[in-house]
Parts: C-alpha cells; sequence; structure tokens
C-alpha cells in the first residue's frame, strides 16, 4: 500500500498544452498554489504533489499520476477533498478516474462504521440481497406515509427509507414523520416476526442534523439517509461517531462531477470517497433506469464499494431504479448477493404494494 | 417578487428529447420522483414543479422556467439544493441560469450577516475597493506566516486571509497559525495606526469548524475564511448565527457545476447561492487569471452579488488573480470600488512584498 495519496487524472488536452506541463501545473495548483519559482525548496519537497508519471491514453488524452503527501493533507477529509479537486474543478480536461490510498489517511477516515455485514446482522440476512424502497411522493401526510411503511413490512421488504426529498415539509414534519413510520414498521414486524428496518432522511444543517439523527435514534431506528453532498462529506462521520447508526447515502448533487472530460469518476467519488467517509450503504442509479449510468459504471462502482481497502468495511451498493420483478433475477445474478436493490416506481405502480413486494423478494431469492 | 421557487433552465436536448417533455420530467422527478400517473393531485398541486415557460433559445437549445412551491422546500437550505439540482445533476443538459426567489425562502436563510457595509465599518474604508492577499504556501511554520502578516500590514492591505488550502497541517496546526498571525496583525496594526482584518480558514468537518470558529474569535479575529462545498452550504449560516463573524466564501470544489449544457451558472452558484446562505465576500477567479472566467462572467457574478435582493445585504465580489500593478487601476475602475481585490502571487513575485503592497494600494486609489 501507497504511503502518498496517489490521484489518477485522465487529461484531455487543449490547444498547445502539453500533458506534462499540465501535470506540474495541477501539482503546484493544489498544494502551493503557486508558480514552482517562487515555492521554497522545502515546501516543494514536503507539500507539493509529485508527478510520479504521465502517458498518453488516446487521442488529446493522457493518464497522469500526481501523488501528494500526507502531510499536506493532515488527516482531514475536507483537505483531502480539496487537495483532490478543489481549485482544479475550476479548470476544465481534468478527470479523476483513480486514487490509491495511503494507510494514514483510511485510518483516519474510518470509513462505514457498520458496513456490510453490520447491516446483515441488523436485518438477520446473510445470504441474499436486500430489498429496500423508498416512502414518497412528498406531501403525503405521516399517517399515508404510515401505510406505505406498513406495506413494505408486510411485503417483507428489508429496509424503508424516506425519500430523499422528505425533508421537513409541513406536510410531513420530520419528528413526526419518524415517530408514526417508526412506529408503524415496529408494530408491523411484531404482526409478522419481521425485522424490516426504517431509515429516515436526516439531510439538514449541520444543527439540525445532530438533532435529527438523535430523534431517530430516540424513536427507535438504527440507521438514517444522508445526502453527503448537500450537508458535507463529513457529516457521515458525524452521525457514524456520535450515533452509531448505519448510514445510506445519496447522490444528490453530485452528477455534475461525472462529465466524462471533467470531474470525479463515479466509481471513486460514490465508491471511494462516499466509503471512506462512513456510508454504509451508496445509492447510485442503476443502469436501465432513467438516469444514464451504463452497466460497466454501475459494476465499478459496486467494485469499489465492495473490494478490499486497508481495514475499511466494505459498503453495500445500492443500485436504485431501472429493475421490474421481471427482471429482478437477472440482476440479482449480476450484481451479486452483496446488494441492496432499492426499488420505488415499479412498486408504486403496481395496484397492491404488498403483493408486488412479496413477488419482487421471491424473484431475487428471498 | 414571486411568491413561488421558480428556476430557469437552459435545457440542451439529445435526440428524441422534446424541450417540454425534459421540462415536465424535471418538475416531477425534483419532487415527486414519481411518473406523473402515480402522484395524487393533491400532491401535484402542492408539491410537485409547474412548467411556467418553454422557449426556444438557439440550436438544440431551450429555455424553460419551472416554478417550485415554497411548501416543496419547507425552510432550509438542503432541501432548496435538493429541488434546485439534487437528481438532475445526475441527468446532462440541464444548466440553471437564474433563479426569481421568493421572499420567504430569502427571509428563511438570510443572507450576509455583514455585507459590503458592513466590512466596510470594520476595514474603515468608505470609497475605494478593498485590498486583500493570501497567506501561502502551505508548509510554511507560524512564525513565517507571521512574517507575511506584518509585511501585509505595513503595505496597508485591508484583509490577509489563509490560503484555502491552509488546514490543520503540522507545519502550522490551526490554533497555533492563528494565534502568531492575529498577533502579527495586531502589533503591525499597532504600530502604524492600521485596521487590517485577518480571516483564518476555518474549513473543517462540523465539529472541528465549530471550535476553529470559537477559537478564531477568541484569537481577536472578525471575520474567517470558509469553502462552503467542503463543509456543506450551511456551515456558513451556522457560523454567522452562533459567532457573528464576517465570512468570506472560496469556491474550491464548485468548479464541476459550471460546463457550459450541464449545472449551474457561476452568477446563481457563487452569487446567489453563496450569498443567500451568508457570505459576505465571495472569492472568484477573476478573468485574465490562470482560470477561464471572462470578463462578462465576472461581471455577472458581481452583478448578482450586489443587486438588490429581498431585504438582503450585499456580498462583496472578491475577484482573485489575473491582476498586475500595471493593471489594477484598469479593474477597479472597471469593477467599481464595492470589490476587494484578492492578490496573491502577483505581489508575491515581488522581491519586497511591503513596497509592492504600497503600489498596488496607490494604484487602485487607497
Amino acid at each position: 500500500m501507497t504511503k502518498r495519496f496517489e490521484v489518477v487524472y485522465r487529461l484531455t488536452l487543449s490547444q498547445g498544452e502539453s500533458a506534462e506541463s499540465k501535470a506540474r501545473g495541477i501539482a503546484l495548483e493544489q498544494t502551493a498554489e503557486l508558480p514552482r519559482e517562487l515555492v521554497p525548496d522545502d515546501v516543494m519537497e514536503r507539500m507539493v504533489g509529485r508527478v510520479e508519471s504521465v502517458a498518453p491514453a488516446g487521442r488529446d488524452q493522457h493518464l497522469a499520476c500526481i501523488s501528494y503527501s500526507v502531510e499536506s493533507i493532515g488527516s482531514e477529509l475536507t483537505q483531502c477533498l480539496n487537495v483532490l479537486f478543489g481549485n482544479i474543478s475550476l479548470k476544465r480536461g481534468i478527470r479523476i478516474v483513480d486514487i490509491h490510498w495511503p494507510h494514514r489517511l483510511l485510518e483516519a477516515f474510518g470509513g462505514p462504521g457498520h458496513g456490510i455485514a453490520g447491516v446483515r446482522r441488523l436485518t438477520g440476512i446473510e445470504n441474499r440481497p436486500l430489498l429496500a424502497s423508498a416512502l414518497k411522493p412528498m406531501g403525503l401526510r405521516p399517517t399515508q406515509l404510515a401505510r406505505l411503511c406498513r406495506d413494505f413490512v408486510l411485503g417483507g421488504l428489508d429496509i424503508v427509507k424516506d425519500d430523499h426529498g422528505l425533508a421537513d415539509q409541513a406536510s410531513a414534519p420530520f419528528e413526526e414523520r419518524v415517530e408514526y413510520c417508526q412506529a408503524a414498521i415496529s408494530a408491523a414486524n411484531r404482526e409478522v416476526d419481521g425485522q424490516t428496518l426504517y431509515f429516515p432522511n436526516v439531510t439538514a444543517a449541520p444543527w439540525e442534523l445532530a438533532e435529527r439523527a438523535h430523534h431517530a435514534q430516540q424513536a427507535g431506528c438504527v440507521g438514517v439517509l444522508v445526502n453527503p453532498w448537500l450537508t458535507g462529506l463529513d457529516a457521515m462521520r458525524w452521525i457514524r461517531d456520535r450515533f452509531g447508526l448505519v448510514i445510506m447515502a445519496h447522490p444528490a448533487l453530485t452528477g455534475a462531477y461525472l462529465h466524462p472530460s471533467h470531474g470525479i469518476a463515479a466509481e471513486v467519488l460514490l465508491g471511494d470517497l462516499f466509503r471512506i467517509a462512513g456510508a454504509d450503504a451508496v445509492i447510485y442509479p442503476n443502469a436501465g433506469g432513467r438516469f444514464g449510468f451504463s452497466r460497466a459504471l454501475c459494476e465499478r462502482i459496486n467494485r469499489h464499494l465492495r473490494q478490499p481497502l486497508g481495514e475499511l468495511a466494505a459498503s453495500f451498493p445500492t443500485p436504485g431504479g431501472g429493475m421490474s420483478i421481471d427482471r429482478a433475477a437477472d440482476w440479482a445474478k449480476r450484481y451479486g448477493p452483496d446488494t441492496i436493490f432499492l426499488i420505488g416506481g415499479s412498486l408504486y405502480g403496481q395496484s397492491d404494494l404488498v403483493t408486488a413486494s412479496r413477488k419482487l423478494k421471491q424473484a431475487i431469492g428471498g
């Protein structure tokens, strides 16, 4: 494992640019923010990124590996993101396609508090994919949402989460919603001897987020939903360390980084970054749905969430959408058991949620 | 002033897309997240976005105005961002080019705590642009940074800020750095009867951010630097409401949204969003520097930060870079007095920081 923070960039050159000078420019921009001649030699040595390699990779494109010292980051996730893509986000033709993480940063950030194994323990499901659905649409009252909760438990789903747009609207204020929904889940669990979990959306300003996580825990929830790009990525570690809750992360607002020639590859952003920051499960839009993720991309995200990464626990890939009951068995086979399938619209499209949920569960082998 | 949250999108159509259906898709995606036929009528009425207009705007492009009810947002900035661009960030060909803000949201978010007038009072400068510089590069020790502080005060700069990459590295840990730098600024201010302000970078995880803002205030700082896209946008309101500090906001990590066909126009993101969230001054890369912002774009950002917006105070545009001593007078004339010019490299390139700072100040009429 590397001792430095190594970032692999795919560079797309504009007219007149050379790959080597673009790479050297990135190494300076992300650290010293001064031209080379103004940087003292000891700062160059300790703090400025090093261009480790530059190689052609197709027309107008190059792969550059730049390594940064852990000292330039310290042990902070905010500064890690800043070194990764802070100022260069404002340039063009720079795409982060891979990161080699040094042990010290992985230790500092810590990753999932529960991981795949921990979430399995809480749901009592050992060998098959998990099934989740979302409470929607926004605008329903807490009693209506609670009825959906009951149906999903009777249908045998493993996790019910708030839609990520359920915040603190007047139609279903956070505290009231959580009480109604968790009570409905608990009652239905008793009725059918179930173990369905409810994850309310605690995304909010920092002062509210902590209160909502606390409230959710008091109401009996063992997990929550967070939109890390709305709260700041570090909000997840806060929830992990202060509350020990399971964290399911939603990709809202991250899509702008996924541009093919400038940004951060989805498997790095939703795979590596969400995982190191503490997400136990990471939602992404599945191939075949209304977003344009390819199956190959989804499989790369799955791999980044599950593959060995220092001592970090693995996170559950949570593909959302793009899945009908007919195709569920295929998806389960393709993505394997360590997957949470998040099904919304195709369940709501059925006249009877309970029956539709049961069929879906059968289809994936539950 | 509108009663609803009105967003103007520039749509770039892919083959087979129609502008009207793309606009209707956005209105549903950002609220109900279900197909039209599955949304109850009362939810359609209260919560789902309304397509107000769609008009052609050049080849393959259309302008669509979609309005959202305040009820779908509540009074939260996180949910406002989510409605604005959460899920559709993951699509393509959607660019937010303008927002018409309803009074209720402006009141809820509140904007700058000090604004241009308040920052002027703290610096004692009434009619000319302000001059700021950054402490850099990372890797310098607190004593070295303190020496730079002294030089900038003797040179007559109005604000000295941490470079946005100064976090909590071992070379200059946050608390030690702030003490050395604020002490150096205060001593030099006494020496020359100056009023230079020091803004340390408090960007960090939520639990650290509050401690750093507190520490900065205890050390005598009246303002801080924040990277809102690293901390979460709402961190600024936290600092404003809990500490009353002046907030200078840095655009790190926002550049991915500035893609011409998909994202958020810079004058909306750095203008409107940073301002409503509490930034008293907003840094952006000036035209002519090492980033590709055009002069016209910079002027649009300036306008969005300064123009009337409900009862909100105006924010100081803070163009950084692209400015030599020779051209300073031109820029000052072009951008007008309500501007903070942030000068880094072109000062550090001079052999004597004090003299260079003085010349620059003379050039802009100080």
